[in-house]
């Protein structure tokens, strides 16, 4: 849908200059040309460069990529870890106005070829540690005319079957670096990353140059990024641009660190290298962060990152995890949320000076837990099953919805897929979630686990959360099912624990100071375990299936 | 010029979103609502409200202004202080596609006459305070079909011969808040500001709205300025958008405070509201924070401005203010470059982490005095009489020429200023400067005044400086002459001090350890008095005029 845009009066700026990334990193070259971009080597080693010499590298590689016959539109794969030649390549494939395609080697080699096809990616850059992965899906992809091996060895002693294979420190030593950059216009891909979801096959998702460029700005502003601080980069740079941190970094000046190829059991070597480069600011996943904070724990460290933000993505990072490495070494874990089709940010968690004073200390911890403000620029709201906007006060649940300049407004070559977005242009997220009064967006459900009962909605992990802080409860779980009369009706499913018994109107009188009389679940049942799928989760699909007639048989209490 | 701009794969990004600022007040409403805007009255005392109650008054006053028949693209000026109507009008215009023109209230009355009638403004809002203003000009600009008197007295009580006169609080409390605000096109002109040259008439200025949001988008970044920080406008808000920090302080979420009306002469109450409403940013003119430094020590008053910087601009800040405030209070003074045709940022001077390290306390404050880093976004070149590009070496000296998204393209229906432009797009500032290895930018002299010498630049204040330095000099002044050999060549002017006295080649003996030799003045004059300006600066044209033919008519050494 596109809304009426309103034109006034001409203005006089210079309105054509297009907000690409080579503006970022030729400014970065030449504003911050001996600010350090620090990156570790496959033996573990650690060397360092400038953003002047990196840019040289990049004018390099432009050369040689434009030799191999990329041309402006044209695709180029992607497979490897945080390393400086991944970072060279997130400018040098844009700055030739073709399209970076973010290859996640986390996924099933049938899947990584059904995107490079999907994308139609005409070559591919391979570090040499994953050559064993491109050459499993390499008969799969015909549309690959070449590849380039990411390594410092030399190319005689690189065993590949891929053909015809580049070397791209041999490519760099040969090329004459570019200098006269294609102006991309702004609305041009700059990146494609696919989501990877539950059904069906991955969605792609083409980043344009403007919104890398806005998003990294309004990135910077909200973590209060400066040309002070030095960003270290955990989160893959497959994904999402590693959460767009390598561009705001580039466009602050800051110092940046690149931790090669890393794994959650051995996360000793991104302590030291926070320590000995004063990181203060790094991304990644709950997961990764809770064995750092083990091993600073076992290993009797005190660091002092009291100016460090940990932004944390993916997952609703734990309290045990905020508030213990906030004891353990002064930083902050600040929640981040969002998706591949918001390049990715939507919101960060920033506590507002006013509630600091308002708040006592427990109510800001939970605070924290929240998914944050929107970020500027981003348009939130609240959508209930008839497209309404619901009011932000905490309480009222609605579909998130997101408009803005960096969030998706379709699917590539995907034609079936309007029920993702609203009339009015927004993304639909899946997520159900509130909104308070200061403007925190917090989660309170994925939209398929909903109770959708008589035109309002029930979450069912208020449920689950409540009843769980039941002493006598060992495990819980709400599905909502249908009920002849309210479309659907909550069903609770108790494991009480060992040797300890409760009625079903305990639990509800229990549940009663806390909701509505409609949202309590007419029907608790006991059982011995509850169903959960291969990762642990709670399998709601097949709980909902196996109480699908509890209602409409008549044995609840409709 | 147009540069061609090169258009890549599709992206599927919401690329139409526009980067317009009814974006930022709107989001600022919403998300940071409660947020304090701190404004004084004309009877000294100050009040406040939230985000979400002043955006409630720009729809009204939206709603008010399209009831007067404000349509896109119109003109309407405002002649006001640092207020909060001032700050709610900054919204409302441009939110309806109309330009807010900002009227200097310092210029001639002719002046402000002659530019509301080439911006062709149809409605003008105008503070109490400033009415004989208004109505000195009111029979000369025929356009002008309406009046809005800013004011919290009732109208009855106003004593005006402009006619038709609106009350603007009657207007909002008849009002209906606007719901339907137009998706305003990002390259429409937000507001107009028209530069106050030496010569010829003002020039028009007409910034867009992208222009607006990314100049603000890249301040917040280069001041780090967060939800977390408290600015004070002190520069006037009818100059340049107030340097854009209301709409940083905004998209940030941050607290604003509006001194309303003040003089330099008493800056007290100015420092009464920094230390109680915990003031973390402010701008302004060296001439206006020195009698506030004063003051200070006046009143023997120890406030902790430990976090706070103060973005001084318009001219260099003296080294004894940029040490005094961080003594006397723990605040940094910070330099900022710009123009009124560059929104106003080109540069702000920032402390790189690896210099503080590097350099002896005495080499920072020297640096600091520079005029600092290019924003990103700006493309910042030093060319020469051939156009050709200096390097950043800190010595070679070129005309400080600015491209970008918020720098200017053109002047408004002004058709002989192509020489204002270069021939690739860049605007020339008419400054002389360096820029170092580091990436700093410092500012050596006004083109005017160098001094073009057998194809070489002479700094004409380099000279001055250095001759000032000698402890027999007074006061100096270096202008470059006509040569028939050379172009030109400096002739310095020197008053000695009394009792002292000095050979021409004892001040070029003095020189010549920090000057090439072809950069010395052949001729040092001794002089009673060297001729000033009404506002006491060097009156160089009045110079070059006298000594015009001083290496012509044979009396210098040629």
């Amino acid at each position: 849908m596109t809304r009426q845009i309103v034109r006034g009066h001409p203005s006089t700026m210079g309105d054509d200059y297009q907000l690409n990334t080579t503006t970022l990193i030729r400014h970065a070259a030449r504003t911050h040309g001996d600010q350090q971009i620090v990156y570790r080597l496959p033996d573990g080693g650690w060397e360092r460069y400038g953003y002047a010499d990196c840019y040289e590298r990049v004018c390099r590689a432009a050369d040689a990529l434009r030799a191999l016959g990329v041309s402006p539109g044209d695709r180029v794969g992607v497979l490897d870890w945080n390393g400086r030649r991944h970072f060279e390549l997130y400018w040098a494939i844009p700055g030739l106005a073709a399209v970076m395609l973010q290859m996640n080697l986390r996924l099933a080699a049938e899947d990584i070829a059904w995107v490079v096809g999907h994308s139609g990616a005409s070559l591919i850059a391979v570090d040499e540690s994953l050559l064993p992965l491109a050459e499993s899906i390499a008969s799969r992809v015909s549309g690959v005319k070449g590849w380039i091996v990411l390594t410092d060895r030399p190319l005689d002693r690189i065993e590949t079957t891929l053909r015809p294979v580049h070397h791209y420190e041999d490519l760099l030593a040969a090329a004459t670096p570019v200098a006269d950059w294609p102006v991309v216009d702004e609305r041009s891909a700059y990146s494609a990353c696919y989501t990877t979801g539950t059904t069906g096959r991955p969605k792609g998702v083409y980043y344009s140059h403007r919104a890398i460029y806005l998003h990294a700005m309004a990135e910077a502003a909200a973590l209060g990024m400066t040309l002070d601080d030095c960003t270290m980069l955990i989160t893959p740079m497959f994904h999402a641009q590693c959460w767009g941190l390598p561009q705001a970094a580039t466009l602050t000046g800051g110092k940046l660190v690149l931790p090669g190829r890393y794994v959650a059991e051995d996360t000793g070597p991104l302590i030291t290298a926070m320590m000995d480069e004063g990181v203060t600011i790094a991304n990644g996943a709950p997961v990764i962060f809770q064995p750092m904070l083990d091993h600073i724990r076992a290993h009797g460290l005190r660091p002092d990152f009291s100016r460090t933000r940990l932004l944390a993505g993916s997952a609703e990072p734990p309290l045990t995890l905020m508030r213990g490495f906030h004891e353990a070494t002064g930083a902050d874990v600040i929640h981040g949320y969002g998706a591949t089709e918001t390049t990715p940010l939507i919101a960060v968690n920033r506590w507002k000076r006013s509630l600091k004073s308002d708040l006592d200390p427990e109510e800001l911890w939970d605070l924290r837990r929240k998914q944050g403000l929107p970020l500027t620029g981003v348009d939130v709201v609240l959508r209930d099953q008839d497209g309404r906007d619901q009011p932000h006060d905490g309480v009222s649940v609605g579909e998130v919805c997101v408009r803005g300049p960096w969030i998706t407004a379709r699917y590539h070559d995907l034609p079936d897929s309007d029920d993702r977005f609203t009339a009015d242009g927004y993304w639909r997220s899946g997520d159900a979630g509130t909104i308070d009064e200061h403007g925190y967006l917090k989660l309170t459900d994925r939209m398929k686990d909903v109770i959708k009962s008589g035109g309002e909605w029930i979450s069912s992990i208020d449920l689950e959360n409540a009843i769980v802080a039941h002493p006598a409860v060992a495990e819980a779980a709400v599905v909502g099912v249908p009920h002849p009369r309210w479309q659907e009706r909550p069903v609770a499913l108790v494991v009480t624990e060992p040797g300890r018994t409760l009625s079903e109107q305990e639990v509800r009188d229990h549940l009663a100071p806390r909701f509505a009389s409609w949202q309590l679940p007419e029907s608790v049942l006991f059982v011995e375990e509850i169903a959960r799928t291969s990762v642990g989760k709670i399998d709601k699909r097949r709980l909902r299936a196996q109480y699908r007639d509890h209602y409409i048989s008549g044995s609840g209490d409709a």
